[in-house]
């Protein structure tokens, strides 16, 4: 794979637009406003959280050509804060302005057969998987890998949604319609000591630079807490970042990409298996906007810019706790506790499962 | 002076009213925007740098009666970016919603003899000056000070304008022109050894914390250089945030708030003088957005809101730099400085003078 000499950085003023009007996008354009760089946020959904913190924003559908072509227009360059954005929606930009991360950044990553196949290409670790695309297939996967195991869709899989747990043969039928029947991978169930990942930035010309490995625990397959330094050894936070380093080179990302993973532990040995890619500033990365200069969303809009990467420094250990469905009532709680960082995203409705804020609490570095 | 009971605070989702759209102002909307608080500015000039970051704007005077009465109706609270608001504006506010600072601290911060003799009533050092309302009150206040001494008009300064320096008794007149002869404070100039600026809230419930005191250095009137901590000692630093404490106090004042000092040394002996007060956020606290889990603009947010007043923890030590004019030019070795933080205020000319954006740098605690 060739990198092209990347185009001139966008100078302060230009307007970067961002597909996706969600926390991130409002992250996302909170920083580009630090730079001085304007924000156009696209979505479907009127009233988007990041709306009030960009300069403009379009109400449309992603499949919306005219819409896509009038957005295009008012923006230097454009970025997605989702991997769910059509393939086709990227399609159209690209041949309108600098679309980065490129299509084949999402084309992988919003398609769990084409992350696995390339993890493994690349001679990383991954859980024991096999495709499912009937239920002959899931039979034959389940008795390949044995139970329990997970099934999971190919795509538009976030947030513990579009899985489902095989606890035993009993369970096949129900697993399988509980996915509707999509083109499915089977994963084999992962022994793991614990979570991390990887939040790193690409740019351009090819550089690469990585927060340090953050270790994450989920709770209903949502993510709920994140800590910095991961309890892991230094050559396994080393691997890790070196896993993300080939990856992103791999896609021929351009911009923050967060690759997750499982520690596997037998003794003081620990071995990565690669879970997810996600092609995008990531929840894990969200402390980085108190405890490092320069914070996942700056390193994300430099990137989308062309600038040069920022310093991955961190000033102090962090922990952060996403604020889920009516975990934000406590918002008058959390503003109270001396040196709680909270940040709520201002969405109106506190749905089950909705991430509607988080909260960060710096410690002195180990 | 008795403070009332403070009302509820604002829930998120509420909006905050901005009067000014400069860089302040588009600094106190992120940091709205990180607590779910939305930000309406209004501002007479179009294009101002804090609209592309805010949910909405009002383009119109500040003494235009009905824009304002429209503006409140949007709004559950008002603050101010700027301190030459005029009086008018803030009592057409005061009677329609909540406006923090309160009209005091304005009425007392934009005239220089209301300034000067707060700080005098209240037992607290300054340069000694004189009030100046004629060419004849001028040479006399001259031959009390001495030269040389600093014609500083009452109302409208900042940024060394309404300022005219006096050598000698032959530049007199030439200097009572400089301010259009004008009502104004003479000021007789202090040998300081350093220039610092302690930056503090006040909620309204009239709990009060300070940053550390910051060291400034002025280049042509305008700040340059601030660095924290200042290299004075600590019974110094404490005196000083007490002098903030309680300037705050008297002016019952609600929200940050920014007192500029001169250090004057004899030996191992410091005293303070205060300069001036700033009732807002003040550039001087530039470097509390990464040094800081919570920096001066989310503090000021929290109090206008009446939320818990925030830590004013600091994580490391820090350097801002601002960049003046053509000074940003530079911003793409700015942008390749590994650690500089750099921060750019979306506004199109770089004029002689004008802030453009400025750059922080990080060190480790001392």
């Amino acid at each position: 794979m060739t990198t092209s000499a990347p185009p001139a950085p966008l100078a302060p003023g230009a307007t970067i637009g961002i597909l996706g009007g969600g926390q991130l996008g409002r992250m996302l354009a909170l920083a580009a406003a630090r730079l001085g760089l304007s924000c156009h946020i696209y979505c479907p959904e009127p009233d988007s959280p990041a709306f009030a913190v960009a300069a403009a924003h379009t109400v449309a559908g992603y499949e919306d050509r005219a819409a896509l072509e009038a957005f295009a227009k008012h923006c230097d360059a454009v970025t997605y804060e989702f991997e769910n954005v059509p393939a086709t929606t990227i399609e159209t930009l690209t041949d309108l302005l600098p679309a980065r991360p490129s299509g084949r950044s999402l084309a992988v990553c919003q398609d769990r057969f084409e992350e696995k196949t390339l993890v493994e290409e690349l001679g990383i670790g991954t859980a024991r998987w096999r495709a499912v695309d009937s239920l002959a297939d899931l039979r034959s996967a389940v008795a390949d890998l044995g139970t329990p195991c997970l099934l999971k869709t190919r795509r538009l899989g976030y947030d513990g949604k579009g899985q489902a747990r095989i606890a035993d043969d009993g369970g096949i039928e129900a697993a399988w319609e509980a996915i509707a029947a999509a083109p499915a991978i089977l994963e084999a169930l992962v022994p793991f000591a614990l979570e991390v990942s990887v939040v790193a930035v690409r740019g351009a010309n090819g550089g690469f630079a990585a927060y340090d490995v953050t270790e994450n625990r989920h709770e209903g397959g949502i993510l709920k807490v994140s800590t910095v330094p991961a309890a892991i050894a230094d050559d396994t936070a080393e691997a890790a970042i070196e896993i993300a380093r080939r990856i992103a080179a791999a896609l021929d990302h351009v911009g923050v990409l967060a690759v997750e993973m499982f520690v596997l532990r037998d003794g003081t040995s620990e071995t990565l298996l690669v879970n997810e890619i996600a092609p995008r500033v990531h929840n894990t990365g969200h402390w980085t906007i108190e405890a490092c200069p320069a914070n996942q969303f700056e390193a994300h809009i430099r990137a989308v810019a062309g600038w040069p990467l920022p310093s991955m420094a961190r000033v102090a250990d962090a922990e952060m706790t996403n604020l889920i469905g009516s975990d934000a009532g406590s918002w008058r709680e959390l503003a109270a506790e001396p040196g709680a960082a909270l940040h709520l995203y201002g969405k109106r409705e506190a749905r089950p499962g909705r991430k509607m804020g988080h909260v960060t609490r710096l410690r002195p570095r180990r």
